[in-house]
């Protein structure tokens, strides 16, 4: 059974311990909501569970908590940005809020993030700029995790898109999502209760299709549409690695806190038509789909909508937390000397 | 047993006959190049087999073969054309033209084509940047025929993407790929043969996941990945049906030659880093990732190699056409009085 916890008192947790490891408050606090966020959405691998990698990163030398986050390089639309290698959250954040900026003067800004670790859930930057009325689009890569039958050896991450497009008075557009067909987490849950893996999910560690949870466990990932989402992989590897100079998969260290780079465009949606044509049209849009005819039982959901739906749930219910991710919070209140998150 | 043409016999017969169909040449050549680079690179779907369904569009009054083609709106970084209704190729490719003209002078270039029809492969395009050093994605829409399992109805297109990275004195990385599992041609295939498909593939009228190739024809396509290739679908069919204003996918017409809208971004590949650091570590890259250890007979392929290696074969060889693709182009030649294409 799971415990459950105010967004508040999780945030207030983070903050804490994350100040305690050496970051400054308002960094804490970047990166202590946008854990509470993911958690709030539903994405819960990319929630509070992070804080005890995070300690152990920061702990061996290998995150930088007191960074000295620099523009590298900047014009008209772009913006790259050296992350001092801190936690992705707090130079990505910037590198949005120079992208909007752009954007608002110009029409459209990107930005770059390299030399950092790990920013956490991509939706919550894109909708930093849908909240602006903009569109935007983050990639990251990762250490590889990937591989297509055949290959004994991942070659590339799950490196995951964020998408997002405002829908005046209502549930935003944000599609998120990563490479591979099903995330990690979940060879982790079947392995656990001892059930076996769907076919099409994973290989083992000789490149053969596999649905045996701890073979795959040991083995990779495979991606969605087979090379088509490899190529996805491949491509946003390209962009974040080897263009914006992040490092590529294959270079990155495997942790639970690596990262590449992270890059985001961001573009105000008047080029072609007005906003309001542009706002008209994704209404009418969203209520054409919406009236599919179905068979029972099935709904026609936009990306983002499950995510809106939880995140309400969860504002009123509190945030579950299982009895690990609870306990290695325990552990982490005591070896820091701070309160532990209280349960509602 | 397919007939075999030599490119250059079937860019003449393309031309002869988009001429006789009222295009201007240049024009006719443009598009008639075009289809038969699709059918070198063994994309045979988006190929010389198209012929006969543009001249039906064109005979029906619902393609424009002397379109006064427009710029519509301009700036520094940004074009939208008006295709006034004719083949996509030509303004597709004056877009690309610009997108890459304003990228050099400027970084980056973003051309959006409206009042469009069938603007062939995306790879060409993104080929024409490539070309010129820089990098490309583009992404057209076009009439639905993805849902996901319990609909009724298809709610959008296959919706392509191509996305391109120049690799100096190698193969170019060109990722071109629908957002379905499958090309609806392999339904059509199976049919024809008598086979099932594999799960996966398709749903029937019902929304029903069918292994049944003709159930499946009067039925939808199924997305890669599930929600996710959904979702970069329905992304696409926004970009360019509703922020350029082609058009989304239930709004446009189900034909052969149907399409929403047309979008490509094209940009330089210095911006972060210099053009030499990037092609160096992307050579690296490839020669890394060929090296992953494999399993006998699977092969480390990236994007476009198998491309690549079909152009070279069909120039040598030829471009095959099944009996069926040939015997249309004959009564094209017939009905418009120009000499059948002549069979190596």
């Amino acid at each position: 059974m799971p415990l459950y916890f105010s967004p508040i008192e999780l945030e207030r947790f983070g903050k804490e311990l994350l100040t305690k490891l050496g970051f400054p408050i308002r960094h804490s606090e970047i990166i202590s909501k946008s854990l509470v966020l993911a958690n709030l959405r539903g994405v819960d691998s990319h929630g509070v569970v992070r804080l005890s990698y995070y300690s152990d990163g920061v702990e061996k030398g290998l995150i930088n908590p007191n960074p000295n986050i620099k523009i590298v390089k900047e014009n008209q639309y772009f913006t790259l940005i050296d992350g001092d290698n801190t936690l992705g959250y707090v130079p990505a954040t910037l590198a949005t809020e120079k992208a909007i900026s752009k954007a608002k003067e110009f029409g459209i800004g990107i930005s770059g993030v390299r030399n950092l670790k790990h920013s956490g859930m991509l939706a919550k930057y894109v909708m930093q700029a849908v909240e602006e009325k903009m569109f935007a689009l983050a990639i990251a890569n990762a250490s590889p995790n990937i591989a297509l039958p055949g290959f004994k050896k991942p070659v590339v991450g799950t490196n995951p898109l964020a998408i997002g497009f405002p829908v005046d008075g209502s549930t935003p557009i944000i599609l998120d999502m990563a490479m591979s067909v099903v995330a990690r987490g979940k060879l982790l849950v079947a392995s656990k209760k001892g059930l076996p893996i769907p076919k099409g999910w994973a290989l083992n560690e000789n490149g053969e299709e596999t649905t045996d949870a701890n073979e795959a466990i040991r083995g990779m990932l495979l991606p969605i549409g087979g090379y088509k989402g490899f190529g996805l992989a491949i491509v946003i590897d390209i962009l974040c690695g080897i263009v914006l100079g992040g490092g590529y998969g294959l270079k990155i260290q495997r942790s639970w806190f690596s990262q590449g780079g992270f890059l985001i465009f961001v573009s105000k949606l008047d080029m072609a038509r007005t906003y309001e044509e542009y706002l008209n049209d994704i209404r009418e849009y969203i209520k054409e789909i919406k009236s599919t005819p179905v068979s029972e039982g099935t709904r026609v959901l936009f990306p983002n909508e499950i995510e809106e739906e939880l995140t309400c749930k969860r504002m009123k219910e509190g945030v579950p937390l299982d009895e690990e991710t609870f306990s290695e919070l325990v552990k982490l209140a005591k070896k820091y000397s701070i309160k532990e998150p209280k349960a509602l």
